[in-house]
């Protein structure tokens, strides 16, 4: 049998690094493979935040036999005194021959001082294989450190007609419980589900991870971190009754309204409530609020849960990522709700393109992945 | 080489009746292989609705090889005197031996007689090899002949978020040029392109297949036969200067109005009018006007481009088969037109549920395959 490629090493540690994308949070996730004379002698990945790097955990399974071995890691190892202190010393201490990383730490300011480290100790450096891989695994962490802000992902059910309920607001349900598994899954990667507050007074959405429809072994580990859930709320009109007031983990209710008493009265229904700068029309400034959700929360990913105004406000606003448009085989009709409010957009020349990266069967839906493109020119 | 399956001639009989799929209207795409001792004696298709059939083409390229042959044919061989004498006689009079049909003719006041001729004469019949595939070349003409209707098939572009035009209804152009140009072929196959009256008023749609964007070899031969234009206009408000009417091929006006003075005016404009039976609020029965271009017309299949109310009315109708859907990476938001416009749908139990049976990429945008899924207990 041939060897291993450099590539297959790896992607093995892609594969492991993949197995924390519920649990790192805030961390980013990362996977470590050690290789000695075409051999593996010792792997690991990040499962928690307060547990071992993986680095550290492919050390302490290859023992001794880490001396003169390659690290092949999806990130660079960190030069920080974390809880577990930092990785790069660790590989130097057990004398690894050579580091082989994907990429460099995302944020600028730290960004090459694992490598200097490894370098000093005389270890190859070699970094970018299967870098592209290596983003896509956090593409919040690396939003965050790099510009201050989470990835948001929005997520819609719809139909075919592009409808997301009924004029009613109706809309249980529209899509299948094999796209619900996949959104219950998309909210247990994310450091925090958001919407607004009409989503909490008209459908009283929870907007938790429940560990019965994720569809994952783990599922109970998993569901025990509850993504925070950020309600965007100008007029603090959020009701104290609120279902997912009542839910495990945090609500953060972020607001323009100077109300004491409302707030008091929410903070003793269990909200948070965070007054954020003043944007578009005295709003919420949403840009703002994500800001606040990276320094001040560590969100990295944030899936955004709502209806037509809010997810056109933050499209407008350029604050979307990634769209994840659950497409259910039916007609609603003229009458039905719509998918975007797009203020404005009255020609053709205004409109919004997209790029769809993938479009792909999921039960008796579709799920598209797609993502904004900037017109040429913009 | 291992000799070539049963299946595999027949597979090779569909692929040269898809030759004709653009040219034998109003007769259906019917192939034919003669086969002796493993081996193609001869072969043919039905081009054009007055040249010889398939089996006559196969039976002439034959010659006296197909004493003997088993023929291969899309299309249980007719039994009547067309234009180029029962094809099952001269089956008979060639000496073929089998003959191996894929399905019966769909006519239920004829099938069979072609298979009694065959039968009588001491030539084996089989029927039903790859049948499903068979049937998916002609559905207007199993429609037409079992049901006395055409197949109808509803075309729409649209933007992800299911929006077909502007509010001021500029449309042009929401999809990119391969999709534009599948419509065209789409156009191509058919026997009629029907629309309402607005579409006509508001968008001075032609409704022609153009040759130059046909993308296909043949495209000038082809462009040569128009597909009947129809145009539903319950009031007789199409304009006598609509670009339509100055182009080569016939348009058909169907309406309920008996305004003879109007009448004449258009048909000295170039139309041609047709008075329908009333149908739901004293507009043009849709389905009338279906019954009519089959008996009259002989329309096998029927496209459909056309705006959100005669859409929805079709479908509420129950008279469309099939929708492509072709759908462009962009968003057009929610003052923009809808898809379809289907009154009284205020409930979700009321969806109208569809089939979704293939999506695929076409240049930039997605070619979205559907047909209307009957809801159960209907």
């Amino acid at each position: 049998m041939a060897m291993p490629t450099p590539e297959q090493w790896m992607a093995r540690a892609l594969t492991l690094a993949r197995r924390g994308r519920y649990t790192t949070h805030p961390n980013p996730r990362v996977g470590c493979v050690l290789v000695k004379e075409g051999r593996l002698v010792g792997e690991g990945f990040h499962r928690r935040a307060g547990e071992p790097h993986a680095e550290i955990l492919a050390l302490r399974a290859a023992g001794t036999a880490a001396r003169g071995a390659t690290a092949y890691v999806t990130l660079e190892p960190c030069a920080h005194q974390g809880r577990t202190g930092p990785c790069a010393r660790a590989l130097v201490d057990a004398g690894v021959a050579r580091v082989v990383a994907a990429m460099q730490d995302p944020n600028p300011r730290v960004a090459g001082q694992g490598f200097t480290i490894l370098r000093e100790a005389g270890i190859e450096v070699a970094c970018g294989l299967l870098e592209a891989e290596a983003r896509a695994l956090n593409p919040g962490f690396i939003r965050r450190m790099s510009e201050g802000r989470p990835f948001v992902c929005l997520k819609m059910a719809m139909s075919l007609d592009g409808r997301t309920a009924m004029r009613s607001g109706e809309s249980q349900w529209i899509t299948g419980p094999q796209a619900r598994s996949a959104v219950q899954r998309l909210r247990a990667e994310c450091g925090a589900v958001m919407t607004g507050v009409e989503s909490i007074i008209f459908d009283n959405s929870r907007l938790t991870v429940r560990a019965d429809q994720l569809g994952l072994a783990d599922a109970e580990t998993i569901a025990r971190r509850q993504p925070l859930r950020v309600v965007v709320d100008s007029r603090l009109r959020m009701p104290e009754a609120a279902a997912c007031l009542r839910e495990p983990g945090r609500t953060l209710v972020a607001t323009r309204s100077e109300d004491g008493e409302r707030r008091a009265r929410l903070e003793a229904a269990g909200a948070e409530v965070v007054v954020v700068p003043a944007g578009e029309g005295g709003r919420v400034d949403l840009s703002a609020l994500l800001a606040h959700l990276a320094a001040e929360e560590e969100v990295n990913e944030v899936l955004l849960e709502t209806g037509a105004t809010l997810a056109g406000a933050m499209l407008d606003a350029g604050l979307i990522d990634e769209l994840q448009l659950f497409m259910a085989p039916t007609l609603l009709g003229g009458e039905a709700r719509p998918l975007f409010q797009l203020p404005g957009l009255e020609r053709m020349t205004q409109q919004r393109p997209l790029e769809i990266l993938d479009i792909r069967a999921i039960g008796q839906d579709w799920r598209i992945t797609a993502r904004p493109r900037v017109a040429a020119g913009d």
